[in-house]
């Protein structure tokens, strides 16, 4: 909207405007639901979040209400204090207690990768805006710790005159602590943010120093945060069942039958994914993760007392709920565990996920604790028949625009390197991004992307930023991870390709990466087999050679859900949970040479039965969703056996049969040419 | 000695003899000597047990005590009362303690694979020898559970009559007990035979039907059986530097320091093989395993308490010993662990290996439990320079009769199965101990030799025996699994070959079972690296034909001790021990196919440091350390890579380099030929 389409509506004419809309709402309501809006993210459709207010919105209303939002924001955006005023606000909290220490943890109530402004304590305090790290906030002292990804980042962000940087496993909190606190003392924690298994890990650590740990209901960095934001508000959407599959009533009878079985009478439910799949909705309350934010209990009746902020559940919503769904307030949760607790029940809760808060609340109220992973998420991983077919069918379509992306660069990059007019990090990741929001299905990226060059790509998880952003570069790899969210999946893709020629090392760690990501491709594997276990056939011929990376080989996706999932996962960190029909799991093995460049070949693979003739065990494999060529120009044809050869070339024909009839001529002849048959 | 040689010595003769060569001990005191003698097994060495009584003893003396082992023999051999009154024996104990039921395991007091006769309560029952197995002996009821590899056994060996035969993990014993005591009840466990870790698994399997364990000091099948044996005798003689490569006290003062930083003051060592190593003693308590048992209690300043049968110590032991090891009656233990607990000490005590009576008493005395593995295990796991050595020396020696059997066989399996006088599976084992006792070095085998043709082969751990015994057919698969104990080292080797022309499949499922052998042998992989992590690499090729085999891949493997051991596991199932230079493994996958055949192949493997140029981490890698070819008449060259047919041969030129000098010609002139390269 321009500024000369029409002056702002005044706060009489608004009302009146609501009111011949049929909306009754309050301006003050009003406000505050703009506040929730601005607290979420935006997204790719900026008018979706007025489905809180209405279900058909007249243009004008529309014009009316981005209007009054971009006051709003206005009027919100307040200068953020120094930061050693924020941290003299959490001193003087802690004080108030009688406390030496208060943990400020990245993670939300959810233990969510993705937070909310609201609950982004750490970056408010400390300036870090990485998606790992914790800060520890003494009288005289305070630190922040974070992991390898992020030692450059926090010297960039964090001000070293407040906060000592430090590598989170090579000087734990636990261990700094015992250091600044040699007499013993009283550290706080907000028992919402750490989870049982957190804080046995913390106790057991801090005893020997006579350190106590000790548990607040609430957040000291609150108090002092005077403009933080209200929590997250976005419309919750219903999953249609042509997308998710499996109606939600199915799905709490089954999770309650099982709950009766364990004698249990209800579960705690803390995870916003496995609520958005037992009730087929979808919400926008943080980036990239079509979550609601809200907790729910499940009853062994197969009832579900949800708890969330009423003003996010649409009428559409509400529509497809049913009466064994039972909306409830937020603050009425602890008073309905207590209610559980009174009655003696049983109620499962998930120690490893679960804020210590629920299972503090329910052993006072008399509640029997059963210590369990949340049922849903095993459930939600195997996806079914619907899902898979929704997964293949947005994998096709998200393979469009990779496509194109890679005919660009194949097309411009040495030629612009060489104009003097690069193309950088950045605008390849926004030109992915267009040609994703080309298909006119895109709902978001499903985490953001991953655009590195040279020594970038070396990297873990690099992010561009104007700082970093660095020209495509000829004899550098180009890597790029990236997926998009659709009603019917989600996709991540990791391609690495060189601009220009590159070194002969380069070519040959490629192929080494790339065997290792075939030979996990094809494996076939007996029902009751777990990621770990076939973890190192990723990492064989890299192994073979001295070389290895240091992330996990795969990991779950969710159906438009979170691009990291659990519980299954490909990894060398033990995992008792076996690869099930219908789990999709990433098969991404890498290779980085600090300072140099990084590769990484992702693709998304579903697991299938496999009915081989003459097999004596109930059998398990891959199918390959992702279809994107791999690339021939640094695949070693010496270094690959025949078996190998002829995977990818199936592969790569599979990938032209599939997609070169979505593709215009030029990108046809292009994907025609990348997936000749190798020899 | 024959029957003419000589009447029996009178008993006034005997003390005569005794005391002209220089032996003062009562008539009684070496009768209860030959009990503990003949309650030992009797060894390749059948005069080895004289040195309990003489360090030198005349060949007169030497005849005389055979006489009296043999006499003794005679007297002791008492047919056991039938199934019924032992039973019932052991249900009059079970009523005189109110109890309704008992728990009989096969395990002894040190959960050892062989236990002495005296602690083989689970054959003296139920007649079942399996090596794993328990029973529960209620009122009115009985069973006995033991694994599939036994099914068969227990059908021959337990009369269904008395004992119900079931499989233990099908309907493990929690849920028979839960099933027969519907209404709860008090169940007796011998607290010398549970380990915590079992028993607390019990008690919460069991606790749901109100059943209480009830723990015993005793055991009430010792109070049924009359004719108990004693315990074991045998020499504990020993174990020279040039064979343990390290001093007693060098090994107990770095344990020492250890319990120091983690602020114990004392370990309770409950494993034979722990204290083996730790003092470097052998004995021969029980078969196949050069152990004395007995019990210890290392001290934070490197002394040691050892509870140990003082007949059994020889004075050539005894020198080596030192003042800060201190013999202790075997009845001063519980004392011992009485007085750590009454000055509050913290002791280090293995759940999952010692019994819980050692926890109940520690902590009823007031010590405090610091519960950790037995600290011996994995330093005894990384063997020294100097145990290494020994094992190649070992390896190198072993492989002479292992290479004149096979080419025994070769010339004689098909001629003497055509001429209607075919070996059998007996002879075969007899042929192959003989040829390791014309080493002149055998000390003992390392376990019963595996010899089974045909479908005997499918049954994993299959024993030969007269029932059983069958002959070497053309068209059948031979697998031969066997080792030896010497001095310097164990071996545990087994190769697969065919009786004739076998099945096309048959060739091809051996070479499939040798791809994942060899992909194994040949890995390199990172420092940090476990057993479980690269398990599926011997089993990648077997999994895409969709088979598989039930058994873990590969044992730690002792020097000059258990052939299995741990704590190093390479295996299906999750294990946090990193595979670490000196540590020996089993590199062992097979394939049975039920009533048909069975396939193994197994080399010993000794992790070493990997120096490859241009490397990034530090890295590890195997060295085989078993010599003896694999099959080239079953190994189909269509199915090998370029690479594993070059392992093959540089395998086999280093097999005819190292063992072929060592081979009469005809012998020499066959293993040239079994190990020519393959094209």
């Amino acid at each position: 909207m321009t500024a000369g389409e029409g002056s702002p509506a005044s706060d009489a004419e608004l009302v009146e405007l609501l009111r011949q809309n049929g909306i009754v709402l309050e301006l003050d309501d009003l406000e505050a639901l703009l506040d929730g809006v601005l607290a979420a993210p935006e997204g790719e459709d900026s008018l979706a979040w007025t489905a809180l207010v209405s279900e058909n919105p007249s243009p004008e209303l529309v014009r009316v209400f981005q209007d009054l939002k971009a006051r709003r924001r206005s009027a919100g955006s307040k200068k953020r204090p120094p930061i050693a005023e924020r941290l003299a606000g959490v001193r003087a909290a802690m004080a108030e207690r009688e406390l030496d220490g208060f943990f400020v943890p990245r993670a939300d109530e959810h233990q969510g990768e993705y937070v909310p402004k609201r609950a982004d304590r750490l970056a408010w305090l400390t300036g870090f805006t990485g998606s790992a790290g914790i800060a520890l906030v003494l009288e005289e002292a305070a630190a922040i710790f974070s992991d390898g990804r992020y030692t450059l980042q926090l010297e960039q962000q964090v001000d070293g005159a407040h906060f000592e940087r430090l590598h989170v496993t090579e000087q734990p909190p636990a261990e700094w602590l015992l250091e600044k606190l040699p007499n013993g003392g009283r550290v706080g924690y907000d028992t919402m943010l750490h989870t049982p298994t957190q804080v046995e890990a913390l106790i057991q650590a801090l005893a020997p120093g006579g350190i106590e740990l000790v548990p607040l209901d609430d957040n000291l960095v609150d108090h002092a945060w005077s403009a933080q934001p209200p929590a997250p508000l976005s419309p919750a959407i219903p999953h249609p069942l042509e997308f998710a599959g499996r109606s939600s009533e199915d799905k709490r009878a089954a999770l309650a039958d099982d709950l009766a079985k364990r004698g249990a009478e209800a579960a705690v439910l803390t995870l916003p994914d496995s609520i958005a799949w037992l009730l087929n909705l979808r919400g926008a309350d943080v980036p990239r993760t079509p979550f609601c934010l809200s907790f729910a209990v499940l009853h062994a009746d197969g009832a579900l007392d949800w708890f969330v902020d009423k003003r996010k559940v649409t009428p559409a919503l509400a529509r497809t709920l049913g009466n064994s769904v039972r909306l409830q307030d937020p603050d009425a949760l602890g008073a309905a565990l207590d209610g559980l607790g009174a009655r003696g029940a049983k109620v499962l809760a998930d120690p490893g996920s679960a804020g210590i808060w629920f299972f503090r609340r329910l052993a006072a109220a008399g509640a029997k604790l059963l210590y369990a992973p949340d049922p849903c998420q095993l459930a939600k991983a195997c996806k079914n028949p619907v899902e898979v077919a929704g997964t293949k069918r947005t994998h096709e379509r998200d393979a469009v625009p990779l496509i194109r992306f890679l005919a660009w660069l194949d097309r411009e990059a040495c030629a612009r390197a060489d104009s003097g007019n690069p193309i950088t990090e950045m605008e390849a990741a926004d030109k992915l991004h267009g040609l994703r929001r080309e298909t006119g299905k895109l709902r978001d990226l499903s985490f953001d992307t991953i655009s590195s060059v040279g020594p970038n790509g070396a990297l873990n998880h690099y992010r561009v930023t104007e700082e970093t952003n660095r020209p495509l570069t000829r004899g550098e790899f180009y890597l790029v991870d990236s997926g998009g969210q659709y009603s019917d999946g989600t996709t991540d893709v990791t391609r690495t390709l060189p601009i220009g020629e590159v070194s002969v090392e380069m070519a040959e760690r490629y192929t080494l990466v790339l065997k290792g990501h075939l030979a996990l491709g094809r494996q076939r594997f007996p029902k009751g087999t777990t990621g770990s276990q076939i973890d190192a056939l990723a990492r064989q011929y890299l192994w073979q050679a001295g070389l290895d990376f240091d992330h996990g080989t795969g990991h779950g996706v969710g159906s438009f859900l979170s691009v990291h999932e659990g519980p299954q996962r490909i990894s060398k960190v033990p995992n008792s949970i076996a690869l099930q029909p219908g789990m999709i799991v990433s098969n991404e093995p890498g290779y980085y040479k600090p300072g140099a460049y990084g590769i990484r070949i992702e693709n998304l693979e579903v697991v299938e039965e496999i009915d081989l003739p003459g097999r004596e065990r109930p059998l398990l494999g891959f199918h390959t969703l992702t279809l994107a060529p791999y690339d021939r120009r640094v695949i070693r044809l010496d270094l690959l056996t025949g078996e190998e050869q002829a995977q990818i070339d199936a592969y790569h024909a599979r990938v032209f049969a599939t997609v070169g009839q979505h593709l215009d001529e030029a990108d046809r002849t292009w994907l025609a040419a990348a997936t000749q048959p190798l020899a």
